[in-house]
């Protein structure tokens, strides 16, 4: 049983989390930390790192980027696994991040769901075996959702642009002659309801076309996708790891 | 076993209607007009209506809108119900299909294809009943296609605003600031390969979406609609008759 | 603003419309019933119907068959309109539902799904229109459930029946000798993951597909289509009405 | 431009095979070879390949097993690269094959579609990412298949298997204790009109689903891969090459 600690326990993501920490039954939650923590009764929760006096097996951050040199100097004194799930870092929190591997494993993604990283592996696989397809990427968000396209979206449009690097972006045809040009990847922001999120990439060749989709059904999966990375990390040896490594 | 001439049936449209014809076993194909009749050996090829010798139990016209005349004098004479389903027609033109439809059945679409009038159909109860859902059509096609969207998206965006007239079409979104506004129906024209055609309405409310979807495969979904339309059209007494009446 | 009694206010779907009515600016809570209430401080929660001493526009009742004669003495006692989503009554019951629909306006629905709802009356006028395509239900669920086809799906392929009473339903083609017979609905049920439950309904000819679809993210859907007949019931005279009557 | 032999020219796949030839800019149809043949005019067709006596970059077979030492004897005589898409041959005849891509370049294989092959590829991936998501696989064809579920179907379920072996094919679901067992793909054939053929595979997770998917709107998938594999297999050394090679 994986004892994991959770940063940013309290945060919108951080409630998911310590929710499906404590339904897998292969992890145990030892506490959290919180900057306004509130006994909740079910767990210790500590307003920073260094306040903790238990051991764990792993270290999950989900928390603001201001906390990073916290739960760093935390994790090297303790010798733990860290997995970062935390955004927004500037050049030299990254480099600090960079250090840090060198000492203990760190697990560092931005976007921790399994199936978008999934979603992008085999995007830019199809895009090399498919490089003379049309390709076109169709998301879902619901009506809420102010940007468009999806960040997600322009990653999965990247993924096939590393591949094919001609290609532009089109984000909408529109008139008497909106012709497709050849190395054109259509991206189609679809906007309704409480979709959580819904990415289609086409790949559309002669009389065929081949389809890569991935449906997001709640937050959960950017959870679950940090507890897989755990549960990853805490059998490597120091290093900086990212679902690339961990996919292959 | 129905007889049936075509007019127009050296046409993109006739060729495809005449296999048709001779592929269903509830029909037999008395003879054909064109402008320029080539002898093909399977069955008489006249360059006007007016020289048909033969009778039958319906014409199908897939033909030009300059041979109306012809078409409609030969119908009445012959007292035979007609199918149109070329397009193009003026005013005047239409004026007369309406008044020759005093005498003989007409039927008369300018999109033949069953399960296109029955999604517009569908399409129209469905905004009805979910008329605070958000709407958004997404239609796909072959990247040779010239115009964007489709003109039967817009049908589609159509029907849904004779029953919500407020909507407004949105071809196209993108930005940091492009949120969806409410009585909006987003567009989205797809374009890759040889794909022929894909109409997908989504109506997305709280926490569920209906879809409707209209898939096609080949021309031929036009010429079955017009034999379907002349099967039904030659137990009717004289009058006009469209896809709502046959589809009611 | 309509004031709500909720009877049932604890138990599973209880809860998931207490939050919707709860989040809804129409509507104000009143108080709500549960056999073993539990003061949770942001409204009162009663052990029977008769207890409640307050007013309110609309009873939703997502309880137990057996509180119906509780439940339909305070309604008519206080003329209230009533909203029965609980399921699982007998005759006997039903007949008292009745009854006292002739006092006051009942709304009665086993499955309060707008989408579902829609999608059924959808399927009936495409069977209608589409009555020799091919017709096939799919449907999807998670992994946890136990029965299969779903209920929906046979109420889907239920209303496709009442339009073509001859078919027959097939559950699964395999084999070198397996080929569709002309009268057969083929129902396919899916499972994995935690998918909350996706409904499809194809209709199939020659060389088109129309396709009709309900996806359901959460049993939110329900407690929504309670509310929903809630404000349609506050506007009727006395009888019994369901989604049929609020859907036309 | 690529000049080209087509041994089985007036078989089904033949024929389809010499119209996207004779399409294909790069491509110069140097004559085709059918054991009853007939002068069309556009081009030879000669009762055996011995018979042949031009030059050619590459043959394409789409004829008959029985064929093969004709084939392989001219093609070896000639030097002349070989792609092979028969099918039906029996171990002896196999090690021909084998035999001969020793001084020849031989492409050789049973399904020449490269987006199916592709999805075989992706499919191989994603099973090894996504391992403890749940499978399943939906094909679509036309009602008219006798055979259920479909080859490709097969070879798709058998490329997970090749990553999962433990998992049981499911043919079905039906009943009140129907529930999904862990090591379960569900495998499900619907069938309708004229779907000339799709195939989707669903990978289920915890609040995720990835779908890979392809359609195929005619038989010219299959001869343009033949052309694919023929354009690649003209810059090989001798050897036996398939569909694994080219695609990777």
């Amino acid at each position: 049983m994986l004892k994991v600690i959770i940063n940013g326990c309290l945060g919108k993501m951080g409630k998911v989390l310590t929710r499906c920490v404590q339904e897998d039954e292969d992890l145990k939650l030892v506490c959290g930390v919180s900057q306004n923590p509130i006994n909740n009764g079910s767990f210790d929760i500590y307003p920073k790192m260094n306040d903790i006096n238990e051991g764990a097996d792993v270290i999950i951050d989900f928390s603001h980027h201001s906390t990073l040199n916290d739960v760093l100097t935390f994790a090297i004194k303790t010798k733990t696994p860290l997995v970062i799930a935390t955004t927004g870092y500037n050049e030299d929190e990254l480099n600090k991040i960079k250090e840090a591997s060198k000492i203990i494993p760190i697990f560092h993604s931005s976007n921790m769901s399994l199936g978008v990283n999934v979603l992008l592996k085999l995007v830019k696989e199809a895009t090399k075996m498919l490089n003379n397809f049309d390709i076109e990427v169709i998301e879902k968000h619901h009506n809420k959702k102010v940007d468009a396209p999806s960040g997600t979206a322009i990653m999965i449009a990247n993924a096939a642009k590393d591949v094919l690097p001609n290609v532009e972006y089109n984000y909408g045809r529109y008139g008497r002659k909106a012709k497709r040009s050849e190395n054109e990847i259509g991206i189609h922001a679809i906007r309704g309801g409480t979709i959580v999120g819904e990415h289609d990439v086409i790949y559309a060749g002669h009389d065929e076309v081949v389809e890569l989709k991935h449906i997001a059904q709640s937050k959960d999966i950017f959870a679950k996708g940090s507890i897989t990375a755990a549960k990853y990390l805490v059998n490597q040896i120091p290093g900086y790891y990212n679902m690339d490594n961990m996919l292959s």
